[in-house]
């Protein structure tokens, strides 16, 4: 149970998350719902300062609500709504307040509509669990699922219980828990964040590079995230006046860009694949690919931008070294003298693939994605990047680093030749 | 501090996980590594009842470490053992346990070593934090990255301190946690699972489709884990008889396999590319492919396996109309008639590509992923995937079903052209 005082020393735009399944604790799947919740609370100056996660176990939830109810008052809960009898979290957080359960019959009405639209003759008996609430709480619609979301709010707790599937989860945040946040919450503090986002570089190098113009940074929290052979910057400050905030983030953006201007591919939420693609638009030009090693990730890569086929036309996967030679024109001598993972090799490839799909530019792949295949001479990470345009051809080696796994190698490799195009492009002299 | 009567009513073989990072709670970076570690303590019986995740504060880290010693005997850290000011998880440890901190030579000698061999002339000062470690404790090495895993033993508890970087916290995991775990974990317990690994149904028609088996399955734990469009069925049985679990759950296994054979593409770590590679390989067959919409990932798909060589050498990504008719020599009369989004166009793809790749089978995708493009009558998500071998060529129509995002309707059809592939396959009348 609450006590009435522990309000006093907490701070009103904090949240503790407390995600519930045996699926998460056992390690088999991995909890995206947290991140999710996080990263939208922070967006709206809510700052997450804890994240529990406990099995479908009553006493766990209990002790979880416990710790939560002393660290913050918003309390957002996923899973455990389901119709199963491992599907506890209603009744944990109604013992937690110490409300009883009762039936919403407006609910039962929705779910038992909601089954007969899914084309049930009858509701399901274990679905009725989920017209139940804590006496006194709220509830907010959940439109792509059975289970709605449940707000109860006690002592200055404000505790939303979410569906842990994911979709429903993210519909139910955006539809009502951020609204009702932004609407009901009392917080001096703004926050505002910035990211620049890098390719080329390591993490540990990036940070010694950019270290000069970090020593004036004042209140600004940086952190380096990486993540798929790319890492982003992202500068966040908390504070009471948002121009201010502003004003110093972006100052330090200029600063961290005029020191490595090359290696910045966007900001905030561009994607490679997409400031590549806005620089085909912008300059009309089209591209093909030659993938050898990738096998298609690279196409895949590239159309993952919505509007792609206007700069995309086709892709070649050459993963033998005959469908090089027929598909692309590659030289049988050249395979012969310098093997399929070559400069020669990734040269022809990438000529190939411009001349017969006739596009202005062509990338091409070619290397050892492991873990077998690697010998001393080309070992497992070894990989070369062509461009072909109407300006020449280059190509780009890329070794790895440590044991990278297959599948890391590949996207790794795509990401690299996305990023040889845009410095091609960028290539004043050239485009 | 520690009391010295918490171990009484802990059981031995539970582990708590406290993950550190600013970029967790934030919600920037998913958390990967409590699932890998909870999933490799699993395996060796080890039950997860708690994962906590903290920002860079040492009291946030001290209530976590507080909290995890009240639970379980077993604290596995993450993250907080870089060079910078916001590593702080050594003194958060040491404190919590009452040692001093103290420099350990040999660990200097190899960081210095590791900075030497990375090409640096002198080791930054501020990874000489990586050399420090609380009095008493002992050091895993770290063969993919600075900073070496802490090990420290403590009134019953035993915390193992690992860097936040998933490939350096796996490797240190696989040579010296669970090794050491294993030898040195006094358990009664034993944990016995298998995984049934679904495709081409939803997670709910399954539950109710293999109903009827479950009504005797006593203590065996079941999981519907559903990920990228395919479920996996995971069953658990904790008990001190392996051999008695591993028959209750291969007599279960055996039940599910009978209800729903044709779903089940594999168990436990089988793949569904592995799967198809495997069946490939027996039948001595090869694929070619012919990629509208996915763009490159089906074959991306294909050649994730190491080997895939052997039965896959080419594939063309036709994303424009034009290659669909200069590539695979699709009909003009049928794109115009039909649209690159139909039946027809798929049959045609997938004939072209097994005429010129020469390839046993060829496997087209044509479709619209969205989100813009999708029309009344070719609405986003609609998908046609088509096979062609010498017993002629089919076609299957996919739907969407809720508001699915671009690249998971391009990673759901590959794996659902895949999966028309296994079942070919499977056909005792044509293979």
């Amino acid at each position: 149970m609450l006590s009435d005082n522990i309000m006093d020393d907490i701070k009103q735009n904090t949240a503790v998350l407390i995600m519930t399944g045996n699926e998460i604790v056992s390690g088999k799947n991995i909890d995206t719902n947290s991140n999710y919740i996080a990263n939208e609370l922070f967006r709206i100056g809510v700052r997450t300062i804890r994240i529990i996660a406990v099995p479908d176990d009553k006493e766990a939830i209990h002790s979880a609500l416990e710790e939560a109810a002393k660290l913050a008052p918003i309390i957002i809960t996923s899973g455990g709504l389901g119709p199963t009898t491992d599907d506890i979290t209603r009744e944990s957080v109604a013992e937690f307040f110490g409300r009883k359960l009762i039936l919403d019959n407006d609910q039962l009405k929705i779910l038992e509509r909601k089954f007969r639209n899914a084309g049930y003759s009858k509701m399901p008996e274990n679905n009725l669990s989920q017209a139940m609430r804590p006496e006194g709480s709220e509830v907010f619609p959940n439109p792509r699922g059975s289970a709605p979301c449940i707000f109860v709010e006690s002592k200055g707790i404000r505790a939303f219980l979410l569906p842990g599937v994911p979709m429903e989860l993210k519909g139910i945040m955006t539809d009502s828990v951020i609204p009702y946040l932004k609407e009901n919450i009392d917080t001096n503090e703004s926050v505002f964040s910035r990211t620049i986002r890098v390719v080329g570089i390591g993490e540990s190098k990036l940070a010694d590079t950019i270290k000069p113009v970090l020593d004036d940074t004042g209140d600004i929290e940086i952190a380096y995230l990486p993540k798929d052979s790319l890492v982003d910057i992202r500068l966040t400050a908390f504070g009471e006046s948002e121009i201010c905030m502003k004003e110093n983030i972006n100052k330090l953006v200029e600063g961290i860009s005029n020191i490595i201007p090359d290696k910045i591919y966007g900001y905030d939420t561009d994607t490679l694949e997409g400031v590549v693609g806005n620089l085909l638009l912008e300059k009309n030009l089209t591209v093909s690919t030659a993938e050898s090693c990738t096998g298609g990730l690279l196409g895949d890569r590239i159309t993952s931008v919505s509007g792609s086929s206007a700069y995309f036309m086709q892709g070649y996967v050459t993963y033998s070294n005959d469908a090089k030679m027929s598909l692309l024109g590659v030289d049988p001598e050249i395979i012969l003298k310098h093997g399929a993972v070559s400069e020669e090799t990734a040269v022809q490839m990438a000529d190939g693939a411009r001349e017969r799909s006739n596009s202005d530019i062509a990338l091409s792949v070619t290397g050892v994605a492991g873990p077998t295949g690697g010998t001393p001479d080309k070992p497992v990470g070894l990989v070369y990047m062509g461009l072909s345009d109407k300006h020449g051809t280059i190509v780009k080696k890329l070794m790895q680093r440590y044991g990278l796994e297959r599948q890391r190698i590949k996207l790794r490799s795509a990401y690299f030749t996305l990023n040889m195009i845009r410095l091609r492009l960028l290539d004043k002299d050239l485009y």
